[in-house]
């Protein structure tokens, strides 16, 4: 089984500081719904979000959704070998059940975002718990292995990333989930490999689409 | 140079007959615009899309939209080594200029399209007229191999598909842009080779990620 982590990623809810901004509540006006239940996202919050802290490293869901598109739409998850995790960069960590599909739609997506952040169930479908990026990894998957991809990491063919993954029993890929920048320490902390799978900057839709292909390759070359 | 088109694509503006409907009138209202000028989506107009003539293939510009952004965030894309057009159901073409980026963002692409299925504009970053699939591969582009992407096709191992288009000067590569069903005929008499790249049915942003990146791995691995 593949993990694959989509780690510090660029969601989360309108944080408290700019929930009374003007883009932010008359954002909130439209949807009929209030400010704490609203995913931050950059195309509508923009003024606001510039008194963020790291505000280009935020508010990207449709990042986030276009990666996790591209995971769940390839037959190595829908048979049920990988499994998908979002850690947001204010450490909640949300699980999707294996196999499960998510919205194409973006507004759907988002929807569904803004309840598991609000209601944090568990046991769900898709649930969401409070906990690090080392909690998940370490405690809750402990896998065998921690591949991160990154542009900082050393030069591997994208094949041969595959095929070492492929023959490991419990694998976590660790790809970021933010616009711009690096892992943050703590993170790379938890890499026992950084790689790069091209020498050009891959946005994370990208990455993810191309490491799920190459071992879904490595796999079923030589299983079926 | 590579053309990618996504045919008889599910993206059009609400056709007439349902323009009065209440779920179309409400997404009018709310979003201030003239329900003419909407982009058909069956996330938001479901029950009045039961009233159209193959309804079940049409509505979906999320499909095509994260297809699209697929495509232009690969490498072979950003170097100007991939052309991209959309054929829709209704005979138009939206062709974006090379190395154009197109949002991540839903809404700003929903934007964007509709702005451009309205005005038509000519070159422009992305330009759209009135001309079926046919005119579009026989007389504008003229390749010298078109392939079409289908669970109907012959099976090919994806990676030789790659090393064929790869050394072709102008290959044409037609992936389809529905949820559901199969090229028309008219589609298949424009393909001189059907294939299918999986022995499982694949969704088209997965289809349009593997090929792209086939060709690259071929290209790459030989040129570079």
């Amino acid at each position: 089984l593949l993990s694959f982590v989509l780690a510090e990623s660029a969601l989360e809810l309108v944080p408290k500081e700019i929930r009374g901004s003007p883009s932010v509540a008359s954002d909130a006006r439209r949807r009929g719904v209030d400010p704490s239940g609203i995913l931050l996202d950059r195309s509508f919050h923009h003024s606001a979000m510039t008194r963020l802290r790291d505000s280009e490293r935020r508010g990207r869901p449709d990042l986030v959704h276009v990666t996790l598109l591209n995971v769940t739409g390839t037959p190595l998850y829908l048979e049920g070998r990988v499994k998908v995790y979002v850690h947001t960069r204010d450490d909640v960590i949300v699980e999707f059940r294996e196999k499960t599909r998510i919205p194409k739609n973006y507004l759907r997506f988002r929807g569904l975002m803004e309840k598991v952040l609000v209601e944090r169930p568990e046991g769900e479908l898709v649930s969401a718990r409070n906990a690090g990026l080392k909690e998940l990894v370490r405690k809750a998957l402990s896998p065998d292995f921690v591949v991160g991809l990154s542009v900082q990491g050393s030069p591997m063919e994208p094949g041969m990333l595959g095929k070492q993954l492929a023959v490991i029993e419990e694998a976590c890929v660790i790809v970021g989930g933010f616009p711009r920048g690096h892992f943050s320490p703590s993170t790379l902390s938890l890499v026992e490999e950084l790689v790069r799978i091209d020498d050009r900057p891959l946005e994370a839709h990208v990455v993810a689409a191309r490491v799920v292909y190459e071992v879904e390759r490595a796999l079923f070359s030589t299983n079926r």
